[in-house]
């Protein structure tokens, strides 16, 4: 038996179905609506609706964007393009400051155990936009994974021969971490890519 | 300056706004949206209008209800009344199955620091309630705090001269855990209130 009548219930498997919602959290969260105001709760749904319509991918790096071509690749330099998995790594990229380059979402990688190949991602309009336009360097920033590492070589191998210069994100052990703790993939890799100080 | 454009930035205000929920998380729950079919847009915000619209306070017993009398005041027996906190205490107190009475919710406690008397929480309801109806027995389940012990001492004072036994769900160290970890207070009840055996 539902522990609630209809509509409660309801709002609750909406909310259930965001990812790592759980029962409980749900029913904070259901609550939460029915105990403020109308109006927010009107607003609030308005909200739900107008981020589905209004947002679109940016024909140019696939990030969401309310507008055709998004923000970042409207004002910022288009000679190096970053290239990440899903849009929530631009936010953690962005948060860094010092990138001025542009993005190219990938929505995902290659993973063979999820049956994801290289024509399920956009790996092709990353090709179109590297021999159409200027680019200088692209910075694959795909996860440091087994799947992020294999794209990001797969990629790497498509564009040397357009002539363009391929990067991958330094990796090592993060900063303010504690060796002891460090695994051993990162470690090795840390040995191996050691830098001259 | 805002991460997102506009109407992201908006939908994950709002989801921002729940309680619990941060920045990380919110942007998860946007993004989920954005991600999935127009039409569970829709009925996500249709849920979230209906049941502000649709559920009111039950008026017997001021839980949450669709209809004008909740189902559980409908069908049980209304000489047993459980005093509650919130509508969320019924529902812990629903798992238990072993009880057939109906609630009570008074909507907060007595909190002199939260500038919260007896007239903010419904307490004049519940002595109508207990006058007008046959009512053997008040169960007191408002939270074993400060707060709540006032409150039912309150509330039990008012009701005895009605005649009407009220009774306070029994303290003492939780079913599992462990004496090693129980705190003082709570073991100093489970003391007082030893039973024999």
């Amino acid at each position: 038996m539902a522990d609630f009548e209809e509509p409660i219930e309801r709002l609750i498997e909406y909310f259930r179905s965001l990812p790592g919602v759980g029962k409980k959290t749900a029913q904070r969260y259901a609550f939460y609506i029915i105990e403020n105001n109308k109006e927010k709760a009107e607003n609030f749904a308005k909200a739900i609706v107008d981020a589905k319509e209004k947002v679109k991918l940016c024909k140019e790096c696939g990030n969401y964007s309310a507008s055709e071509v998004c923000p970042i690749c409207q004002r910022r330099n288009k000679q190096i393009i970053c290239v990440v998995q899903e849009p929530k790594d631009i936010i953690s990229m962005e948060k860094v400051k010092s990138f001025d380059g542009v993005y190219h979402v990938l929505f995902g990688c290659i993973n063979p155990l999820e049956n994801k190949g290289p024509n399920d991602i956009r790996i092709k309009e990353l090709l179109a936009r590297v021999s159409t336009n200027d680019v200088k360097e692209v910075i694959m920033a795909t996860n440091p994974d087994v799947e992020g590492e294999a794209t990001a070589m797969y990629v790497a191998k498509l564009l040397r021969p357009m002539g363009v210069k391929v990067t991958r994100l330094a990796q090592g052990i993060a900063m303010g971490s504690d060796i002891e703790f460090a695994d051993e993939i990162t470690l090795s890799k840390a040995i191996a890519d050691r830098k001259e100080i």
